[in-house]
């Protein structure tokens, strides 16, 4: 590994992808899984970095549906496993979601190493090794577990490929995937596309589980019923446009308004700690923003 | 490598990761190289994989300076030379520049590899192996050859780390830099920033050469000095925003004006074969147009 210096601008960033490096050392991530952990930092940078309110948003109903689901499916990848395998556990635990392995690049022996990834970070079971083809997409990619993700009613995707995941809303399962790309065709399939880095995502909903765990179904089906996936993705887009305006305006020496003087994208504001569960305000207003968008 | 489907709707793209996973067996790229890949692919996608006017513009004007230098020096790193190698080589004899490998993430191991590359593809002398720190940078990120990018006026280096594209500057060399990402420090530090893969920079490049190699200096020197690189990184800001919006308009089901209805961004109009050289119009108009931006 090579030492990146401390006082590197990107040190940060720099060391995320020094650990995803290490992911492909031990046999987890593929080498294309690092150049999708690229694009993902891409438009990371885009979107400033930060948990945006219309992700904080779709993370909310994400929860919602895990809860509401009777057999839902984490699927995991090399990728999510390098980057996140404690969450991703902890996440299944607190909702009853099943784990499977499922890989675009599969190998058996990938399969095998991430399985045991999970389980040294306090999985019991999990799926993938008696996978079968069983999605209608060619042999390799079809391959998903009967009693996982075949069975499943909804399923957590993050970071999947576009013709797996709509494989999977034709079959009729409700799915969420986590894309930093609002544009991808996973994130303009999916049903709850969080547009957000699983680092971020994955915790947030967590922390979110304690208040939905005790709502009664009907309420939590309204949540889920009010939800515009259309609306998310469209502020998404929204965000990156504006960070991008202020990066011109930079460039031109323009100095933003009195309110956003202090910052540049992504460094604007401290993470809001409102959630929609607390504040079922920042719903009301990505959807109000959504809508005057759709409106222009 | 794992067989892609022909019928995949990134194939292309795909293809190309696969070439650059090749290039990481090879030891020729680094596997932060694929990071990097990546996200360059995520921006190619949001300029619409196609070299856009401005980008077309910062080329011509980069041939111009390689034509004028004293002493130019291509720097290559492990991504370049995976892409790119024989493109390198021949911009290199055409513009009597030296080729410097220089990598970041530095071994002496890959540094012979990368030579070895490029002398597979024609060249007769690359620099890199005696390379000394001489730039103001932590040890192995310093390290360059005297007689190459040392003392270099014009230096084009693809792809490479903001850091040391401010150090080159720093020591009053003229900079030219291809990177995909308009917003990078290396895109604000260079003189000369080329918003473009460098899979079709190069060959756009090596096509221009021959209209420019029979022009006074001065002449060249008029169009070098007429340059603004602001103008041109934020008209790829406005493409990309532009494509973004064209994004929206699709998910909100928006139809387009009818001169732009036949297409999604990227596949909007076959490339345009008109270059600066032939049509001094797409310089006029890249300035025209960075001058509206301002005003704004």
């Amino acid at each position: 590994m090579t030492e990146i210096p401390k006082n590197h601008p990107r040190y940060e960033s720099l060391m995320v992808r020094e650990q995803i490096a290490a992911g492909v050392e031990k046999g987890i991530t593929s080498s294309q899984g690092l150049i999708a952990q690229g694009r993902g930092e891409a438009f990371d940078y885009l979107i400033g970095e930060k948990t945006i309110d219309s992700a904080d948003y779709a993370e909310a109903v994400a929860v919602c549906l895990l809860l509401l689901a009777e057999n839902p499916v984490i699927s995991v990848n090399g990728n999510a496993a390098a980057l996140a395998p404690e969450d991703l556990v902890m996440l299944a635990q607190l909702t009853g979601a099943k784990l499977e392995v499922n890989l675009f690049h599969r190998t058996e022996e990938r399969v095998k190493k991430i399985i045991g990834t999970l389980k040294e970070s306090g999985a019991d079971v999990v799926l993938g090794e008696n996978a079968e083809p069983l999605l209608p997409l060619d042999h390799e990619r079809a391959k998903v577990e009967r009693e996982g993700i075949y069975d499943a009613d909804v399923v957590f995707v993050p970071l999947e490929d576009g013709d797996r995941c709509k494989a999977l809303t034709d079959m009729k399962k409700l799915v969420i995937a986590v894309d930093l790309n609002p544009l991808s065709r996973t994130a303009q399939t999916a049903h709850v596309s969080i547009v957000d880095n699983l680092k971020r995502a994955l915790p947030n909903m967590i922390n979110m589980i304690p208040d939905f765990r005790n709502m009664e179904e009907e309420d939590l089906w309204e949540i889920v019923n009010a939800y515009d996936n259309n609306v998310v993705l469209v502020d998404a887009v929204e965000t990156i446009k504006e960070n991008l305006t202020a990066k011109q305006n930079e460039l031109l020496g323009i100095v933003e308004d009195s309110d956003k003087k202090d910052g540049k994208p992504g460094r604007k504001e401290p993470k809001k700690q409102a959630r929609i569960q607390r504040d079922p305000e920042i719903a009301r207003k990505v959807m109000m923003r959504g809508g005057d968008l759709m409106m222009e």
